[in-house]
């Protein structure tokens, strides 16, 4: 089958991870797949964050953390409270995408630029994983205070993020997928 | 370098198709990558339509048409004066997809079903290009009206469409990328 194919159809979310940092190329290769992403009318209106430093995966970690116990839900505060708490399953590095407001589409942007590092992730032979909740976490005054920190600019909001390492397991073969999601008029 | 990311770095938005339709396999192979895209919680929360009738094809040309002229934008009101208006570039097979207003998160997941696809396509020899314009044009009434014609369930909404075929001239390599848009904390 169609080497493209063939990872669009097996790949799977990564949940753990081995320590050992991507190589720089892989990195590089991985980023540039997201901003090859399409966007609506070429804006390219996402901004993208990879953090591999262990300081500053610390200090995102922290601040989930904090958040995610004042967040009045459930599974969010149980999870914070776990003594080995990390809101990216310990992945060596962790990529946020966030998108201009003012762009025509901007979380179709970011989004498409997300699949397009989750594939090149797999395709390199590593793990990854989308992964929602920093559009939580960055909408909170907590979140918003670390934005200058992390380069993004001015008027751009989260959309999501990528853990990406070396899978720590084999993974399984994708769940089932759902039926009757599909209408062909021929 | 990798297939995958070959294709990622190469894909480009094809806006001339020839007039043949794709087979029923490649057909195939590309819904299910749309389906085979991550999701929320694997939610899976699209509903994805893909019309190669003739007869539709012409119907939602012309429901765009009413559309656009009614817009009150200039650029949508003049493209659909045009005698040859064709939302879809004349692609014989265009693909809608909608997702669930109650999912966590229905942009996204229908953004990387339309990623998927277009790069399915791509592996596939084929042109693609994703359309944003049904957001717009099924938020109408008119639009609306035909929702349970096409199949699509109660409480969806539209996320995006691409239209699919095969390219009627050799694509450009791709438009540079924009600058300082990556932020890269080592």
């Amino acid at each position: 089958m169609n080497e493209t194919i063939q990872n669009i159809l097996s790949r799977r979310s990564t949940r753990a991870y081995k320590p050992e940092q991507i190589t720089a190329e892989d990195l590089h290769l991985v980023l540039e797949a997201g901003q090859y992403a399409p966007s609506a009318a070429n804006q390219q209106s996402w901004h993208i964050v990879a953090v591999q430093n262990k300081d500053m995966l610390k200090k995102l970690s922290e601040t989930f953390r904090t958040v995610y116990l004042k967040s009045g839900i459930q599974r969010f505060e149980e999870a914070a409270k776990a003594d080995d708490f990390n809101p990216f399953y310990n992945a060596p590095t962790y990529i946020m995408v966030f998108a201009d407001d003012k762009a025509i589409a901007p979380t179709h942007d970011g989004s498409l630029a997300i699949g397009n590092m989750l594939l090149a992730a797999e395709a390199l032979g590593l793990g990854g994983c989308w992964l929602h909740a920093v559009n939580f976490v960055f909408k909170t005054p907590v979140g918003e205070a670390l934005k200058g920190e992390l380069g993004i600019p001015e008027g751009y909001s989260p959309v999501g993020a990528v853990a990406i390492g070396y899978k720590a397991a084999e993974t399984a073969t994708a769940a089932p997928r759902r039926e009757g999601t599909v209408t062909v008029i021929k």
